[in-house]
């Protein structure tokens, strides 16, 4: 998903001990709104859905939806190899990247081992990790005015004692992506090691920067680059993605993949976006100017975001209380801004989903009334 | 799924290291047929898919594509709980009952624990158990003569070394259901143990038979039912499953719940269809019906099929290689039966799906060519 636990304002109460994001009826009922008064700034989606929708939701479906998925999931599988330029036994598909990060974190961390974790970044990996029970080694990234890049020495350091390394790049929730040479630099020490920890680079948001580990997967084998529907696509709601590596790491993957996570329905709707990419170009071409021009409106109300390549911005508002309260003025509108907890390193920022222009509007004139 | 690994025939070469059931496309490829001659009398689906489905799948969705689901699920949770007269908080949902499962594993059986599994049964117990670095503890149910019952003294002796009780009734692939009595002796015997294992108990095939174990949660907090939109409601390939028990199993499970492996599709058509569940009680009826009708036919032919409560028949066929003999004697028509691997207590026998009349006499007339 988005995000992770916890942080999101208007989450329900003790009854719900592990607490993502609410949903639109949760926060309504909160703020006194009606549901379609909810604008969700906080999730990095797209904000439009794909036109070739309706058609491919009418079926028929093969197989059809009384029986199960075909558990090879070969068109879905074909599909991305051929978007993603690596033959088919390179890919690993799952109901969204979140699976694929959890079948990582079955094969590859077992119980007592540990698992690398640039902060701040996608809660997911720190989750997951704890999940195995496993421990998170946390290794804080450079400062803002670094570009939030890659520790190097202090990563080094650490990578003899950890299995998996989670890297993010463009990285959630800072924006920015990290240099080729500081993510080969991380994958070649990880290979150089007597046991390869393997690197995760989840690239989420590649369509938005263009940059990519995959090519290095033919020089590295304990690499694997993570990618996801839910972005550049605009298909969250399906809930598909994909690890994309050497043989060798997709089999140990395979050996613990569902058979059946991702519906027929789910399967057919990506297969056929990723055969059509170019809607996904047109969207991030469009979203990447919303952005600019985004940042540029909230620079104009003192409001200035970090610099990004992605469909979404940070910015410093000041302490942690001064975030919360201006998250509070924006959720009183049935804006919904992602904000980070009172022990996140991001404390006093806030977090925005560049959306449609009339939104992106609904969205400055609540921050101008501040 | 409805199986486990491996041991269906046509499975794919060796590069797939995790086999479950081939597709279509796989098994015609392999025995020369087109991918529309295949009858897949394997996966314990049901023949046809509900009507109401076209409808739903138009949309419009809320959320819409391009946003996550609600991770909540509250729709499809509050049409579950109403059909199973259980409290919300009393329901975990996930993508299929196997995710169901995968959550029991990641919940309740820390790495070094072990797992009770009577045998024979649906493979993913064992798969699961061992992926948590946990020990299957193989029981044997009772022979075919005893009508495959649990063996309540061998469970006795091991239940204080295990975490978590694997049961499922009815029994896939036996077509038996435990009787109340055996179940709450095992769930009791469980539950005034020092450290209580969880007893599972998969009611995929519940409403063929009626019986179940959910009014039990509360006199027993150790107690998990397990439930599918696969079997009665015709909907495997949307991929839904529910946990039933008490709110403290359940809590325990949505704290590793992942926020999203439900597409919206999915999540809705589940809600939709267990809002309206006399489709489900006529499609068993006929089905029951249907399995009374193709018994008595494959009697008739010499293969005679164990008693059973399900939309399946299970049969000996002789020694392992007559079944697999008539396995593949099948397969060259294009009819897929579910065989039993060579180690397998079972590898004499053959699994049959009851489909709809017309494909059952495909069946039956590929038989009597034997």
């Amino acid at each position: 998903m988005s995000d992770g636990p916890a942080a999101s304002p208007g989450a329900p109460g003790p009854s719900q001990v592990y607490t993502w994001e609410p949903s639109n009826a949760a926060i309504a009922a909160r703020y006194g709104l009606r549901p379609t008064d909810i604008l969700r700034f906080d999730t990095n989606t797209s904000p439009v859905a794909p036109d070739f929708l309706p058609a491919t939701l009418r079926g028929p479906f093969d197989p059809s939806l009384n029986e199960y998925p075909d558990s090879s999931y070969a068109e879905l599988t074909g599909a991305a190899s051929a978007y993603f330029g690596v033959h088919a036994s390179e890919v690993v598909v799952g109901a969204g990247a979140d699976e694929v990060l959890d079948l990582v974190a079955k094969a590859f961390l077992p119980a007592g081992s540990a698992g690398l974790v640039p902060v701040p970044t996608y809660a997911m990996y720190g989750v997951l990790t704890t999940q195995r029970a496993a421990r998170v080694v946390p290794v804080p990234r450079l400062g803002a005015g670094q570009g939030f890049a890659l520790d190097l020495a202090a990563i080094a350091v650490r990578l003899p004692d950890v299995a998996v390394v989670w890297l993010c790049s463009p990285n959630n929730p800072t924006g920015a992506e990290d240099t080729e040479a500081d993510l080969e630099a991380v994958i070649s020490a990880a290979s150089e090691l007597p046991q390869p920890p393997l690197v995760v680079v989840d690239e989420a948001y590649f369509e938005f920067s263009g940059g990519t580990v995959i090519p290095l997967r033919e020089r590295y084998p304990n690499l694997l680059a993570v990618r996801t529907m839910s972005k550049a696509f605009a298909l969250s709601g399906v809930r598909v993605g994909f690890g994309i590596g050497a043989r060798s790491v997709i089999e140990r993957l395979e050996r613990v993949r569902p058979p059946g996570s991702i519906s027929t329905v789910s399967a057919r709707i990506a297969a056929q976006a990723l055969a059509a990419p170019d809607y996904a170009r047109a969207n991030v071409a469009a979203l990447s100017q919303e952005r600019e021009w985004l940042a540029g409106r909230l620079g104009e109300v003192g409001w200035m975001p970090a610099p990004s390549v992605t469909n979404f911005l940070l910015m410093r508002i000041g302490d942690h209380e001064a975030a919360e309260r201006a998250a509070d003025h924006l959720l009183h509108t049935g804006i919904v801004p992602r904000t980070f907890g009172p022990a996140n390193p991001l404390r006093g920022h806030l977090r925005l989903t560049v959306r449609s222009r009339p939104e992106n509007e609904r969205l400055l004139e609540a921050v101008r009334r501040l």
